[in-house]
């Protein structure tokens, strides 16, 4: 197979598409989206069977289990999928939308029109529910999509991508406005982030690594997710009771989210009254604390199992664990902890707790991050928790798009002038 | 030299920088503004002093004519950037702008604050106002700023930027927000952009070619204008002195110009009609038309001058000519002219000129475009007659910004999170 020239046709296809998915109606892209749900449903028990069958390959190929879990679907995950393309359908559409028109002294008025941003290539790895999802937004937001799954779910993910097209053709649309790259050549990829011509943005969603590899190489825009070092900042202003709840919720809900608080800042005047509780909570948790000298010694004094206590490295302050340890350092107050998180953090989710208006106006403001909060858990980083409806992914990046990226993120504005046959003087 | 060094030096002393300006308020910010334009209007004469240094080097070294006009400083220019300075102080400050804040069913209250790029690169050639014009949009818009001018405008650059700096110290903040390189050594350019920590944008201005090759090497964003091939589409429906007006307007008020229109489509139906008076307006002044086959016969009929008419090959469809030459043809109609728009142009900015309602709506919603148009000349597409008051260059990328870049095109929003001890449940 000539991998250049198929991924070639795909991206002429999708350009075309995307010129009719974007002039399409409102209820047309709903029917399809309804249409996409209906046949998931109804093909519930071919997908699952399609799913075996990437399951025993994977099991065979002695993947983890990690990957086994993500690839694997069930019975609920499916119908998630369906329900998921009906809340897609349920929201409002964002194209067309005409903002901020106004009469300028010339005489013509000018505003903006929101459109879609054209061909969007969606790279992702195990999970079958993101063709759905992708499909979904994509198709909601008017563009086209050409999606690359992993080869490990190649199966289920042709069974979602036959759904899909499905709903496409019920409404009268082109099969070719969501396609499924249907080899698992990966040198598939390097021609997708690279078709500048056909492709208007990247969205790629996995690891560190992949993103990393794929943000080195294409020479087409990506909307990217690199990782998730998210600190809570104890000020010395703040309510002790809210700080235990929140670096709970934080650190413990769940341990492999990019939302998840991988560090824990402490101000110094309340360290020896904050630590002791928050570290006995964690470690009855069985989360390993990773302290600077200063915080170890006032958790070993607090009682605070020894086997869940260890010396800080400069490695700790920069990783996302993505498992149940937290690394903790106590700091000289809100300067110290906004110039650790600036210079440690990952720009994703960061949050002081404090009762005090000024200091929490300044963190807000002089964060860096796609994400800042008051009082308030960074596991609320998340574009349903944000009222977005659905996300594609969230961005740590500054251009474009940032935090949780929903329908919006996959649009852009263009100017539009109404004149009465006006010139420029 | 190390240009490498002294370029990652620049970086770290900008990104340092970019903090310091992303919190100063925007009474500060206004007064290193004013005192930038005060000291540019004192060292009026230093300024011709250095460029003259400039021009004559640039003489020897055999530089055409149209570089020597846009390296060329005068006393009416040395006013106009002090009075662009004193309009960029003037703007509302965009950076720290809360919206959209709502309570969500969790009980948090999201919403979205603007903040600053971080560092941004300005990569520009010839014309020395860019420096002052550059340093005032980043420094407004909560930026730092490294700013890279062609080799021949250096010393008037060095000149500016000494007002620059002068303005920021003044105001009591670090030099370091606005930085000049001072090597013309090409490396430096490489460096500046791929040097991802340190720069978060490149705003490159110049022609075609450097643009390209910076968007090729970059790894840092790039917010680029590559060309403007603009349309006039003349509808059926038009009124035919306004078409002629536009067309006027959108060709010769300036042939230099980015969204000076070089291709002219006329529907079939009116072509006849419409196509004799806008040929013997723009052979009048001096325009050579390079048309269809069925526009030149009707030109030819029409008693155009012989030697303003041409037949157009298929690259005239793409050019951006800069000059007084037009494409011409005549289309079917309006899908005909969407089509060929799409196809040929630029995606910078395209009119219609209609009376019809429906197809006016259409053009809008279809023509993807940067900028587009209701019986108004292309000319229009510009910060200034848009209203944003100064633009560091015109877009004509999808992601980010389109068009017209002003002081918001160098911002993000982040989002702000306020709760009172919510965690996720």
């Amino acid at each position: 197979m000539d991998v250049k020239r198929y991924m070639q046709t795909l991206g002429k296809q999708a350009r075309e598409a995307s010129r009719a998915i974007a002039r399409a109606e409102t209820n047309q892209k709903n029917r399809a989206l309804l249409a996409m749900a209906a046949a998931i449903r109804r093909d519930a028990a071919k997908l699952l069977e399609a799913n075996a069958r990437d399951m025993e390959h994977a099991r065979n190929a002695g993947y983890d289990s990690a990957l086994l879990d993500r690839l694997q679907l069930t019975e609920k995950t499916v119908v998630g999928m369906a329900e998921g393309l009906e809340q897609i359908a349920a929201l409002p559409d964002p194209i067309g939308e005409m903002t901020d028109l106004k009469f300028r002294p010339s005489g013509i008025q000018v505003g903006k029109m929101r459109v879609p941003l054209g061909v969007i290539g969606i790279i992702y790895e195990a999970r079958p529910n993101v063709t759905a999802d992708a499909a979904g937004l994509c198709l909601k937001s008017g563009n086209a999509a050409i999606l690359r799954g992993g080869s490990e779910a190649l199966h289920s993910n042709q069974a979602v991508a036959a759904c899909v097209r499905e709903g496409l053709e019920a409404a009268g649309l082109p099969a070719a406005v969501v396609q499924v790259v249907e080899t698992t050549d990966r040198a598939a990829v390097g021609e997708l982030i690279t078709m500048k011509d056909y492709v208007d943005v990247i969205v790629p969603r996995g690891g560190k690594g992949l993103i990393e590899r794929i943000t080195g190489e294409a020479r087409v825009p990506v909307i990217k997710h690199l990782h998730g070092n998210c600190h809570v900042y104890v000020d010395d202003r703040a309510d002790l009771a809210k700080a235990v709840k929140i670096v709970e919720n934080a650190k413990t809900q769940r341990y492999g989210t990019c939302n998840t608080t991988e560090s824990l800042l402490v101000a110094r005047a309340v360290a020896a009254t904050v630590l002791p509780e928050i570290g006995r909570m964690l470690a009855g948790k069985g989360v390993e604390m990773r302290g600077c000298p200063e915080a170890l010694a006032i958790l070993k004094g607090a009682a605070v199992a020894e086997n869940k206590l260890k010396a800080a490295v400069e490695a700790d302050w920069y990783e996302e664990y993505l498992g149940p340890i937290i690394a903790v350092k106590v700091v000289d107050g809100l300067d110290a902890a906004i110039e650790h998180i600036n210079t440690h953090g990952s720009q994703h989710t960061d949050a002081i707790v404090t009762e005090d208006y000024g200091r929490a106006r300044r963190f807000l403001r002089e964060v860096d991050s796609a994400s800042v909060m008051v009082n308030a858990s960074t596991r609320f980083a998340d574009g349903f928790e944000y009222g977005l409806g659905a996300e594609i992914g969230i961005s740590t990046d500054k251009i474009h798009a940032r935090g949780p990226v929903g329908l919006e993120g996959l649009t852009s504005q263009k100017w539009v002038v109404l004149g009465d046959g006006h010139v420029r003087g």
